[in-house]
C-alpha cells in the first residue's frame, strides 16, 4: 500500500480536466456559484488568507445587520444603495455596505486601540455599477487593516507589501501600485487656486483620470464645476507627474507646492514610505502618482490603488471602464484590484468622546480577481473535489467489501469515494474518476480478496500494482 | 538557521495562553465575534470541512436573498420568522431561512440530478428560540447533502458516518445518534389508531419527548389534541423502544406494526442501514429510537439526530431545553448537535414539471458546537494569530535592519511580525510575544550584524542560539 504515500501531500493543485466551463446561475435574486467557481474561489481565498496570516493578522466578524443610523452619513451619495430591512418591529436595520464602517464601529464600541485584523465577508448594495458582469447585489469584500498609534509609514508600508505579495502569488499578470496622499492632493488644489469648497468635487473629477482623458477631465472641471482654466492647467501639470522617492524630493523643492504645509507633510511621508518599500523590496511595482485620487471622504493620509497593466485582462474585466472616451491611451488602468489608504478619523466618529484611533488598510478586489481567475482557468480544467482514490470493483456483489475498504480509507484520513450502487459497472466507475480527476482507483475482485490484496490503478496511465490490504500496518496513511 | 525547521509544520495547534476569555460583543443588531472566537470557529470549520472533503463533497454558494415566494409555504408556522427586505422597488426579497430550500431550488433550476455538496453559510431568522444565548438573528448552518437516485441506504449510511467522524474528531464528549424513519412513525400512528388528519400534530407532540416526560406528552395528546387514551398508550409503548438491527427485525414481526406496509418498508430500510453502519464501524453510537420525530414536514424516509450525552455539557448549552418539566430523567437529550434525514420530494416542488430528485442530508449544529468549544477552551488559552517569529532588537536605530529581515522571512513564507516603532523596548517586544504566543524571537544587535548572525531566542525557555543571517541558503525555510 506504499502507493498511498504520495496521497499524503495536500491536494493543492485544483486545476484539472473536466467538461464544462465555470458558469454561474444568475437568479432574480443574486448569483449561485457552482462547484467549479467555488473551487477557484477557495484557491484565491487560501492565497490571500495565508498572506494575511503570514503578516500576523487576526480575524473578526461583525453582523450583516447594522443599525440604519450607523451607516447613515458615511457614504455620501452612495447611501441610496444601502439595503434596508422591512420594518417588522424593533430597530431599523440595514445590511452592511462595506467592512470598514463596521470595523470602525467595532473598535470604538470595544475600546480597542490597536489591532491588525482581516475580515472577509459579504456586503450588500442595491446596485453596484463598478462590477461589469450583471448586477451584484451581494459580493465579498476582503479587508486588511492596522489600527493603532505607531511610527509614521511603517504599517502603511506593510499594507503595500501585502498587496504586492498577494498580486504576485495570484499570478494575475503584471501590476502597478499607485500611491498618493490626500494631503498632497489638498495642498495641490490649494496652491493651484481651487477654492476650499471645491476641493471635494474637483477631487472626484481628478479621480476619473483612469477612465477619461485629461482633456475631458479638464472640460468637466472648467465647464461643469466652474474652475478657472488657469487653475485647471496647473492641476493638469501636477497630475501628469509620476515617479518615486525622487519625485517627492523634487516636489518638496517645487516653488508652488512647497508653499503648502499639508503638501510638504504628505511629501515627506511619501519619501519615508518609499524608504521602507525599498527595504521590503517592492519598489519595482510602486509608483508615486499625483493623479491618484480615491473618492472616499474618510481618507486622511496616504492612499493607494493596485491596477493590472496587462492588456489581455482589460477586455475581460473592465468593459465598463474602458468604454469611456480616452481609454485608448497607453497608460490607462485596466482594472483596479486593490485599494486603500489611511483613515485616522473614522473610529472617532463612533466614539462618544470622539477618541481617535489611527487606521490604515487595504481592500482586495476579490470579486474582480475571481472573475479574472475564472477566465484564466476556463481553458484549463478545475477539480471540484480533492478525492484521492475511488474504491471500485469489476465484479458483482462486492458492495460490502467496497464499503468496508472505503471506511478504512476514511478512517486513515484518505479522501475516498465509492459509488452508491450495489453493482456498478467498472467502466462507469472509471469514467467517474476521469471526469472528476480522481488519480487512483482501488479495484477489488474475488481473486484479490482471496489473496488479501487490492489492485491499485493509476487512472491517467492505467498502471496497476497489487498491494496487501492491511492498511493498518502503513502508519504513513495516518499522517494526513 | 536550522531552528526554523520546526516552524515549517502547519500551526494547527491554536490553543495557547492569553489573557481574556472569549467574549462576544452583543450589539443591538447581532453579535460581533472577536479574534479569539474566530480562532475557535476556524478550528471547528477546518475539522468539519476536512471531513466533507474526505467524503468527496463539492461546495456551492447561493445568494443570501431568495424571492419571497420561494420561501413561502416551506416552513409552516415558522414562516413568521423570515426576514423580508423593505420594498425599495424591484422583486420582493427575503433573507434565506435555511440552506436546504435554496439547495433544492438550485438543483431544480440547474436541472442537476446528482451531486454531493456541502454548504456552510449564514441564515437569518427574526428570532431563534432554540438558541439559548441571546437572540441570534444570523447564524451559520453547515449542511452536507447527497442528491441522486442511488441504491437504498448507501448515501444515508454515509451521512451517519460523517456525523460520527465529525463528533468524534471535535472531541465534544460522548454522543449518540438516534435514527428513525418517517414511514415507521406514520405506520405506527396508523396502527395505533391515530386519524390520518392528526398524524402531523401528534408527530410534533412526540417530537417533544426529548424535552418532556412521557406523562406530559400523553397529556398533550389526549387533552389538547383529542387523541383517545388507548391510542396514546399504544404509541407510548412503541416510542419507548430503542435498539439496533434486532429491534427492526422484532418490529417486522410485531403483529400490529407489520400490518402497515409503510412501517415495514421503513423497518426493512433500517435493517439495511444498520448493515452498512456495521461495515462503517459506527454502530456503537447509533441507536434506532422510535421516539425520534423531527418536526420538518419535508422528510420522507430515514431521519436522525445526534445528541451529546455528557452531563457536563448540558448546563452549558441547553438551559432552555432542560428547563422543561421532566427533563431530569436520565435519558434526556442534552443537546442536539446534528440532524437530518431523507427528503425525496422537496426538489420536485421547484421543478416546473415536478421531477423529483431524491436527497438525503445532514445539518451540523455548528453554532451550538461553537458555544461548547468556547466553554471548553475558556480555561485554556487560545492563540489568535499563527505568528512564528518576532523580529526584535535590543538596541536603538535598527528599524531598517528589522524591517529588512522581516521582509526576508515573509518572502520565505515564514509568519513574522515586527513592531511598528522606530525604537521599541526589548521588554515590550518580548511581552508581545508572550501575550500572543509567538514561540520565537529573532534579536538583532550591532554585534550580531557585524558578525552576520541573528540571535534566536525561544520565548518559553529563554534559550538562545546564534545563526548566520543568510536565510537563502536554508531551502527548508521555503517549504512552508
Amino acid at each position: 500500500f506504499i502507493a498511498f504515500i504520495y496521497l499524503t501531500r495536500p491536494a493543492w493543485i485544483l486545476l484539472y480536466h473536466s467538461s464544462s466551463p465555470p458558469c454561474s446561475t444568475s437568479t432574480d435574486t443574486g448569483i449561485d456559484y457552482n462547484p467549479k467557481q467555488m473551487a477557484i474561489r477557495e484557491k484565491v481565498f487560501n492565497t490571500i488568507i495565508s498572506c494575511f496570516k503570514r503578516h500576523g493578522a487576526e480575524t473578526i466578524d461583525t453582523p450583516v445587520f447594522e443599525l440604519k443610523e450607523t451607516l447613515t452619513g458615511k457614504y455620501g451619495e452612495d447611501s441610496k444603495l444601502i439595503y434596508d430591512l422591512k420594518d417588522q418591529g424593533g430597530e431599523l436595520l440595514s445590511l452592511r455596505y462595506d467592512l470598514t464602517v463596521p470595523f470602525a464601529r467595532y473598535l470604538a464600541m470595544n475600546k480597542i486601540t490597536n489591532i491588525k485584523r482581516y475580515h472577509i465577508a459579504k456586503v450588500y448594495r442595491r446596485d453596484n455599477p463598478a462590477m461589469t458582469r450583471g448586477r451584484y447585489r451581494e459580493f465579498y469584500q476582503c479587508d486588511f487593516d492596522i489600527a493603532g498609534q505607531y511610527d509614521a509609514m511603517i504599517p502603511d508600508a506593510e499594507c503595500l507589501k501585502i498587496v504586492y505579495e498577494i498580486l504576485h502569488e495570484l499570478d494575475l499578470g503584471d501590476f502597478r501600485i499607485k500611491v498618493n496622499d490626500r494631503r498632497i492632493l489638498d495642498g495641490m488644489f490649494a496652491v493651484c487656486g481651487v477654492p476650499d469648497d471645491k476641493f471635494r468635487t474637483i477631487c472626484s473629477t481628478v479621480d476619473k483620470l483612469d477612465k477619461m482623458s485629461w482633456e475631458d477631465v479638464k472640460k468637466e472641471m472648467v465647464n461643469e464645476k466652474g474652475l478657472s482654466e488657469q487653475a485647471a492647467d496647473q492641476i493638469g501639470e501636477y497630475v501628469s507627474m509620476q515617479g518615486g522617492m525622487d519625485l517627492a524630493e523634487h516636489l518638496l523643492q517645487d516653488q508652488k507646492m512647497s508653499q503648502s504645509k499639508q503638501a510638504c507633510a504628505g511629501l515627506s511621508d511619501i519619501k519615508l514610505l518609499f524608504s521602507y518599500l525599498q527595504l521590503f523590496q517592492v519598489t519595482d511595482k510602486v509608483v508615486f502618482d499625483l493623479s491618484l485620487a480615491r473618492g472616499l471622504d474618510y481618507y486622511t493620509g496616504v492612499i493607494y490603488e493596485a491596477v493590472l497593466t496587462q492588456a489581455g485582462v482589460a477586455s475581460v474585466t473592465t468593459e465598463a471602464q474602458n468604454g469611456a472616451p480616452g481609454s485608448t491611451e497607453e497608460s490607462v488602468s485596466v482594472g483596479s484590484v486593490a485599494g486603500g489608504g489611511r483613515y485616522d478619523g473614522l473610529v472617532g466618529m463612533f466614539d462618544p468622546k470622539g477618541r481617535k484611533v489611527p487606521c490604515v488598510g487595504v481592500s482586495i478586489g476579490i470579486e474582480r480577481i475571481f472573475s479574472i481567475m475564472e477566465q484564466k482557468v476556463s481553458a484549463e480544467k478545475v477539480r471540484t473535489t480533492e478525492v484521492q482514490v475511488m474504491v471500485a470493483s469489476a465484479q458483482k456483489n462486492l458492495l460490502e467489501e467496497r464499503l468496508k475498504l472505503t471506511a478504512e480509507l476514511w478512517n486513515a484520513g484518505i479522501k475516498a469515494e465509492v459509488m452508491y450502487k450495489k453493482n456498478p459497472k467498472l467502466l462507469s466507475q472509471l469514467q467517474h474518476c476521469e471526469e472528476s480527476g480522481i488519480p487512483l482507483v482501488a479495484i477489488l475482485g474475488e481473486q484479490e480478496l482471496k489473496d488479501g490484496v487490492v489492485k491499485l490503478r493509476v487512472v491517467a496511465t492505467r498502471e496497476e500494482v497489487s498491494h496487501t490490504v492491511d492498511i493498518h500496518t502503513a502508519p504513513h496513511l495516518r499522517t494526513i
